[in-house]
């Protein structure tokens, strides 16, 4: 199955899941937002790359923070912003998700960061998208995050460098529900990571076919052993009213990452958390304020990232 | 009736209505915006022009596309923006529109659009003004809708020519209930439109000194016979809670606008609509998509018309 | 008790509280805000002074008019702008408001203007900032609200020169609940004010230590005697339903600001008021809008004053 979301040049098109990107593209994204990260903050020299665009961030579905970090990515490139806020919006008054891209692009918006929680919905509207439009995919209900699939890399990248053949990296929690693991999945197996494991409880894992290529853990003792890196998963709280988890006690005695458990890893080996935090539940205080911890660095990151996709789907 | 609302030297001092607006400055307006609708997209020279000045939208009653469209047009233009959500603000804690205003004023706020939800409410802000700030009535009740009636006129025009005298219009659905109606009818008056032609059930049609030079239609079918553009109202779904229309079924039976039912008006007819479409309602998909709808193109023209009112306005 | 928000080099480091700023820093800023103030509106000079910088409104306690009037100073001062909204955020999730702060930093924001209902949120956030972020206290609880104190300054600065030491101030309302009166108060024995004269109901004072400097009037008649300035506060009506008020004629009647009343001041003395104004109760429209009312200058002031204090925070 080819990747279907290239320009006939090579570049990208849209960015709306890292399932099947060529390495090649990935590596470049991640290359260019290494370049950021270093003279993104501060620097004015970035401001005239992308003036005169607009950014629109079109959620149905509310994020305070991911949005602010494509509002910041795009302020820091030179963009005009647009900040489209559905539930206040005319979708209210019945208009189609199409219909809202549509009046945005004839406003004159270039690119679109849209949230959703149906997954595919991102997709959908790209496919309906006029031909100088980009999409990215801020995130689309459990499908995929592919710009938190690629800030994770950029991080793990700078911590172990970029051949990851070698690597063991473990991803820890509610995997069934989380668009941030999907995306990971895809990007480690594109990067052709050596030793992917998957940890969670039996019944907040997904199917086979996402977990192709992964190694699969119930016991996060066992899992942890000698890896690399570990990427913690929020939980939902929404789970436990759910009946999926029995109780946050039982949940973070099995599954939450404290300082001894973290000594089961690899000695340097680092820690990632897409945020927000639950402390206490799947983290301990001591290891997301830790030494090993990474979870700062993946917003300063993310910021980066975002920049770079803007730059690749734009042209310039 | 003289209109009010012009400066000494013949320039707008604030858009309040279009009702009785000389035809000239009506034509200038239009003018300047279609300059500003073949600049506006990507061109960078035009944000010194407002450069240093700041718009706030002071919106009474929420409305993301037509606060977006204004803020969009402030930013090509390199203004300043505030928007100010009267539903989170001081306002809820008992302060007075006009205070409001004046607190704005005093952070240096030098242009308002302003949406309220009770008719003459913008005219009675602008008569409280300071000297040198302007005002844009972005919607007021079912009374005005000015930038909504010029971008409409601009759209007619780049499809008919400057000429209206000619021209035959109708206008159809809840007109009583209709700023953007009033604004139409206004802005074809001046501009001496041969033949305009409302048309709606009969409840929602309103008093005959609105409907003064227009001619009246039960039968949308008779409405539409040769006429070169159709410009169809938004059905609000509350008229249907309020028994003002028996069934959605029935309305759109009688004033839906299908693609057979418009092949009674001229073959080179156009198609606007306000925005947001309820699709199957007052109009078919077919109609709203096929070649002779302009429904995105006034969604263009709006931000271009609200570029042209804000540099009128503030005189450069 | 020595203040603990100075750099070393005698620059202010976050703006927290007036509660023993040293007289010369309060100067500067006064100064400096002065400066502002001929020069900020409309002017372009000062875009480059803090260009490349961000500011992040971190409101966990909604206020539209003041977080306003921090967009527009950062906006004037040719800052980057990041509105964090923290009843839609992340914090909703669970999230501290320490990793809340640590999230918007790692995202590249330098200074943060925060607002929250706890008295000490924000002297408990600034110690847990990185080396290089600042902050500004835009009112904590009933605590403080420095920009205020600061603004209220300028005003009666403006109007009675840099003298303070032969100036007799009235603060009259609901001393008890406002950070207001506290910052006021702070600021007016800072500057050496002759005569700080605190008026309100007995069950609306503070304990002593808050009044520390001041003398007390139950009558307000008495209080007003000969004064060169009065600074009303707003009552929150919520004082009603708490039975601290008993009504709000009662209170009208004995703690609001008549032309009458105001007859027994200097005849030059000016009023201020924080705003928003409850028209007829704290104080008379007659007043509210008459030739003595600092009532707008005063938010004019508040522009210019928060360009004064992100530029000595900021260090440019």
């Amino acid at each position: 199955m080819s990747y279907p979301w290239l320009r006939s040049d090579g570049r990208l098109r849209h960015l709306i899941t890292l399932d099947g990107i060529p390495v090649a593209v990935l590596n470049r994204l991640l290359d260019a937002a290494q370049a950021m990260a270093v003279h993104a903050h501060g620097g004015l020299s970035l401001r005239e790359r992308l003036a005169g665009s607009t950014l629109c961030t079109l959620f149905f579905e509310p994020s305070t923070r991911t949005r602010s970090s494509f509002q910041l990515a795009a302020t820091r490139m030179g963009m005009d912003l647009l900040n489209f806020d559905v539930t206040n919006s005319s979708v209210g008054k019945g208009e189609s998700d199409r219909d809202t891209l549509a009046t945005l692009q004839a406003m004159g918006v270039d690119a679109f960061a849209v949230r959703h929680s149906r997954d595919g919905a991102v997709a959908a509207l790209a496919q309906a998208a006029s031909a100088t439009t980009v999409l990215i995919n801020a995130g689309d209900g459990r499908n995929a995050h592919p710009s938190q699939g690629l800030l994770d890399m950029l991080t793990l990248r700078q911590a172990k460098g970029s051949d990851f053949s070698g690597l063991r990296v473990v991803i820890c929690g509610d995997v069934l529900h989380s668009r941030v693991a999907r995306s990971d999945i895809h990007a480690l197996r594109a990067l052709g990571t050596g030793d992917i494991r998957i940890c969670g409880p039996e019944n907040l894992l997904p199917d086979d076919d996402v977990l192709a290529g992964c190694s699969v853990y119930s016991n996060f003792d066992d899992a942890l052993d000698g890896v690399d890196a570990v990427i913690m998963l929020r939980l939902q709280r929404e789970r436990m009213t759910q009946g999926l988890v029995s109780s946050l006690e039982d949940y973070s005695r099995a599954f939450g990452l404290s300082p001894e458990r973290l000594r089961r890893a690899a000695p340097d080996a680092v820690v990632l958390h897409p945020g927000p935090i639950n402390r206490g539940i799947e983290i301990d205080p001591a290891v997301a304020d830790g030494p090993q911890s990474r979870v700062l660095q993946q917003v300063s990151n993310g910021v980066a990232v975002r920049m770079a996709v803007l730059a690749e789907l734009l042209g310039r």
